[in-house]
């Protein structure tokens, strides 16, 4: 997305491909312990047989590796159940520039002995030393899993479906995805996907996973009668079977797939108020008008993450200029975050400053050249060359 | 208890007290940021007025202070439920060593933009800059709170119990703590406290938290159904009311106290892998014999975090000499961590070798070094001075 693992210049790529084993599993306290060039889904499925969950999911699953999730702080589809990598995470080992090994691999849920030096290499991109094995905190799978897929009016409902879907879903609710009635109309056109309920302005997409099949579906059915009853949603459907279920997840999913078979694609991964999340959008499709052949809003909404994706039907300078530094100022000014999830790589290095103060930036140029004094580690990459 | 906060020879004392204002509050997502002078207990108080609760809670809320939770990274009573704060503190402002004041104080759930710098400074003891102002997301306050306290015939009860009650109390489950008869004895003795069930070697409190009363009474009754049938558990009672739960609640969460009262207290908080973590109690109650007056285990099981105490009537050095390093020294051995929650403070600097390797110490100097150059920052605690 922005280019963090591909070369630019001059750069020796280091694949992890190989380190692919499993090194220990507890089965009590769902531990894994595993090398860095393991890929997502196969360890998905590694401890899903054994009765527990990744506690992170995203579309590029099939060949992602958990070094790379973890170098990243990928933060995906199920963010909003069980938090950041920075919470689960328990342990790494990262060999630094020098060659030393830095071996924190703890399995430990609880370790208060000096600083907790692992935070430092998460999601710093590989700039400051290089991942080789990860300790990683799995939660219990759940024994059912639902997925409602909802038309709302607007996006003041989509708002309150949230709260209301909070109040009532609580502790079950692992999933809440919107989007916008031009994602919708992209993945039905180019991808031949069905939309399940009536057209309207917004989609919600909320996912449930609990431990009890009868308590969730109760908690869902009142939910959705309120919804309803409220008017703040219009239609919709539900789905318990895996394949019914994976059909309403593939609309959300396959967004990104359906953008690139509509021309260039001009990619803003932001953080926002959420009350204020799509107000971007509507604005950007004023200001730009003709200029854009679509202007697409998604994300997930419960951890005020927007994504936000512009086609043209090819790659147009006067466009770009449109949009930036536009969108940095915008979010800026909101307070958000200009990388919310996909971290900032070579083409988002120079918007760090819509986000972070120069104190900020300063310490994180400081924290680089202690650890990656020759500046070897991924270089050109996350952070702005210094004047 | 490592005195960590506490000045040892010549340091300059800074309070917070009078920082002690809400800062900002919202409603729909949750997110609080305040001062770090704000009292936790008042913190809880004033979320929960809003529906929302603290996603840490521990015995000292009456005084601790939030910026002071954040600068131990505290663990507590609800980690099993809402995770470490590495996970759940979304933003900080510190002020570092030369007086610069680095404003992270993002109230966004997700930011990837350049290194998360915040993660330096939780559970940094203070060491490396002075947090002045938390931002920290709150999860909604749970609308049922079931405590049921039992009685097990053994510790691999006590484990077998765990599993069975992760199972079949899933989402809900949000405390699982353990305590053995010496511990019951002591909070019976000296604090007059009455056990609510028959005598047993061990017993366990566990809380459930969930947005559903009968869904949460319905699978706490059938898991203690299975767990009296299948003898993991002897005796059990359950409170629904406030008064019968803090009831409950003060066996555990006032051991502490009782020990005081029974003479000079030798403390550590241990994390270590479950299956093993009773052994040393047992192993350490054959060691020191009449030595010690009482070698009592509890603590937080659901995150392999013990709490060993030794008492004795008077501080006594051949004591303290049986206890350290044999203590660090079969944590180590089972790859443990010689501070689970505590942290190291001035006490327990030392020990720091046992729980992390040369490289990582090396790496903490480095770090201390480049933020704390002049050494001003609570000198002499966390890391042990530089040969």
């Amino acid at each position: 997305m922005v280019g963090g693992s591909v070369p630019v210049f001059d750069e020796i790529i280091l694949s992890t491909a190989l380190m692919n084993q499993v090194i220990s599993f507890h089965s009590v306290s769902g531990t894994l312990v595993c090398q860095a060039g393991c890929i997502l889904e196969e360890l998905s499925q590694y401890v899903e047989a054994r009765g527990f969950v990744m506690p992170l999911d995203l579309g590029a699953k099939g060949s992602c590796h958990i070094g790379g999730n973890v170098a990243t702080n990928a933060g995906g589809l199920r963010f909003l159940r069980y938090g950041s990598l920075h919470g689960t995470v328990l342990g790494l080992e990262v060999v630094l520039a020098d060659g030393t090994v830095l071996n924190c691999l703890s399995a430990l849920r609880k370790d208060n002995t000096g600083y907790d030096l692992k935070q430092l290499f998460i999601g710093s991109e590989g700039t400051l030393g290089v991942i080789t094995a990860v300790s990683i905190q799995c939660p219990p799978k759940p024994r059912a899993v639902n997925v409602a897929f909802l038309g709302c009016p607007g996006f003041a409902e989509v708002l309150q479906t949230f709260s209301t879907c909070k109040g009532l879903l609580g502790e079950i609710l692992s999933a809440y995805e919107f989007m916008d009635a031009e994602c919708m109309w992209l993945v039905r056109h180019h991808l031949h996907l069905t939309s399940p309920v009536q057209e309207s302005p917004f989609y919600v997409l909320i996912e449930t996973s609990g431990s009890r099949a009868e308590h969730d579906a109760e908690k869902l059915n009142d939910f959705l009668e309120q919804a309803l009853r409220s008017g703040l949603v219009t239609d919709g459907t539900v789905a318990t079977d895996q394949m019914k279920l994976k059909a309403l997840w593939a609309l959300r999913e396959r967004i990104s797939e359906a953008l690139s078979w509509d021309g260039y694609v001009y990619k803003y991964d932001l953080s926002l108020p959420t009350d204020t999340l799509y107000d971007l959008v509507t604005d950007l499709r004023a200001r730009l008008g003709s200029q854009a052949k679509h202007v697409v809003g998604y994300g997930h909404l419960g951890d005020g993450n927007l994504h936000l994706n512009v086609t043209s039907e090819a790659f147009s300078r006067s466009l770009l200029d449109a949009l930036e530094p536009y969108v940095y100022e915008w979010t800026a000014g909101h307070r958000g975050s200009v990388s919310a999830e996909h971290g900032l790589g070579f083409k988002k290095k120079d918007a760090l400053h819509y986000s972070k103060p120069p104190a900020a930036l300063r310490l994180m140029q400081q924290l680089k050249a202690l650890l990656d004094p020759k500046g070897i580690l991924n270089p050109y990459k996350t952070l702005p060359a210094q004047a």
